[in-house]
């Protein structure tokens, strides 16, 4: 075996699935984790979400994939034990790793506490760590990671619906709040009612606004308002819906990564109106700059959120009750889970049962 | 001659230039203004600035132009009659109007000084007016507004190189204003070194900024430090230059209205940038998504600003010594002007000799 095998390359022994190559199928596959260093949480992972992001990631649909690959990076779980100057856990709290592992502290944002945006930060999966050695996400037994990455999970929150919060969560919440549509009575737009749009209903709807779903999909509807509490929906192709909301918005969340037209949504916004951009097709979209001139309309992105504002985000979300619509699935099908995910056939996230159905997999 | 011809539709005889047509050419005009309403300020014109829209709206290539079309937003004067509620003008006043003569002073918009996003504003020229007669702008003799569209230009400003600035200036200071690139010690983008370019560089370097100018073209570099006072200069097209200045900027004000990647320059401003567009393309640019949620990075629109702004930056102008860098015609050039304005040849203005040039033109 090589020295630098994923197998032997650390101490603790560990167990996970990965994509071997671009077909993105995962399967049953031992590598290793570092032994907790000083300032290092290690967990026993209980719950990990899919995020879209895995199913590009497996398939190299962004190109920067290596392999094998375990992706996940809404993990949950219970500590194990800690380095010897982690100060915030301690061994059997319930607790979280997002998108990021690393990132350089140095920087003007990571002084700001804007690790997402760290030019130099490090992924959860598949990135190479500080030591040279890949990253490996959270459809794995155990979890190892730096202090400052990990976040606590109150206890009112349970873990599996809470798992999807570590991406989906932050990556809506952070832009409500950075671009002021965390008051209430903002009128805020949410594009696609997927795993991020159900949840940004549920964060506009406890900062107190008014929310207005924007879908292709009629027949999500009654879901939308029943189910998830906006206040109302339109059929983003039905011409008399959409003008009679015209200039009625503070601002839009647009979750879809699809190419779609943006001139109908920036007419729905108010002078000085925001439509902030947080999924990310893989071509231009284009930008109908009279649009944005006639009424002084910005068009933002945004890409997650720090870990100040992480936990943050946790904790609003526990104080307020708001955790993924989920389906909780075993660790052998998550390759189905993927074909559905292609097909946006789930409502709205999956989270994999590590705990009970990774180590059934494994024999 | 009929009732509603221009020529008599009101009782004030005037004399103008204007196109007949959409092959743009400009030639005497006879028509009519209101008389001097309460609330309106009457004036005979000095000079006028050749905005590239007058260029645009003579040849009807925004499409809703109509004819016979005189132009002319950028309009300085001396008060000849004031209306008997006009309280903040006298005869004998040095006065100007931009691009705006109405609005309807109860939208929201309208309460919060931004009469330039009012849904129902009229256009200094080519527009209806609120007693169903067309608008005409300042290639004319004398000009009636409303007291409320009227701005005053301090003893100091030379009247003709301050006339740009009621649309070129206020165009480029409003949104340096609004999006924060209006403090000592920001760094600022101006892409396009034009009649909007130029005064946005002398409005900057004014807030104390730090000033950057992105040309396509190198010969402009030494005109755009030594005489317009930018403390540097990038040649858009030379990789070098443009990856040395990647992130350094906080902002961007993007003059360019022709076709042009966006993405090199997102890639100059920081985390938190802003990409501010005030040249309007004709046709959509493409929106690189990945490139702004990486960075939380916006694009945002401009245009013009509400007449309270509007006196404030003729005041802030009046106060730093800011004009515009223009070349003085007499009426008769400005067939040739226009020529050179579609090859960008002029440094940076063409400004029309209204009061000396116009009625020679006449006889």
């Amino acid at each position: 075996m090589e020295k630098n095998s994923p197998e032997t390359e650390h101490p603790v022994k560990a167990f996970g699935w990965a994509a071997r190559d671009t077909s993105g199928v995962l399967s049953p596959f031992i590598f290793s984790r570092r032994a907790a260093g000083d300032n290092d949480v290690m967990f026993r992972v209980l719950y990990c979400g899919i995020c879209h992001s895995d199913l590009h990631s497996i398939k190299n649909e962004w190109g920067f994939s290596t392999y094998p690959l375990v992706p996940g990076h809404e993990i949950v779980g219970v500590v194990t034990e800690v380095g010897s100057k982690v100060k915030k856990f301690k061994v059997g709290d319930r607790v979280g790793v997002g998108g990021l592992v690393g990132s350089c502290h140095s920087c003007d944002n990571c002084i700001n506490n804007l690790e997402s945006y760290c030019p130099t930060y490090v992924l959860t999966y598949g990135a190479t760590y500080y030591d040279g050695t890949t990253t490996y996400g959270g459809y794995s037994d155990i979890m190892v990671a730096s202090e400052h990455f990990v976040v606590r999970m109150p206890d009112n929150l349970p873990l599996d619906a809470a798992a999807p919060l570590l991406c989906a969560g932050i990556t809506v919440y952070s832009p409500l709040k950075y671009f002021g549509l965390d008051k209430p009575g903002v009128h805020v737009g949410v594009v696609g009612l997927g795993g991020l749009g159900h949840v940004a209903v549920k964060f506009a709807k406890a900062f107190g606004a008014k929310v207005t779903v924007i879908s292709t999909s009629p027949n999500k509807k009654d879901e939308a308002i029943q189910r998830l509490g906006a206040d109302s929906f339109l059929v983003s192709h039905d011409p008399d819906q959409m003008q009679a909301a015209m200039g009625t918005m503070d601002g839009i969340i647009d979750t879809v990564s699809a190419f779609h037209p943006l001139q109908p949504l920036l007419g729905l916004v108010k002078t000085n109106g925001k439509l902030i951009m947080v999924g990310a097709p893989d071509k231009p979209l284009e930008l109908p700059v009279f649009s944005i001139i006639m009424g002084r309309k910005m068009i933002a992105g945004s890409g997650g959120g720090g870990m100040k504002e992480m936990q943050e985000m946790i904790d609003f979300a526990a104080e307020h009750n708001i955790t993924a619509d989920i389906e909780v699935i075993p660790m052998d099908y998550v390759n189905t889970a993927m074909e559905r995910l292609v097909k946006a056939d789930v409502r709205y996230r999956f989270v994999i049962d590590i705990a009970n159905t990774l180590k059934a997999a494994k024999n």
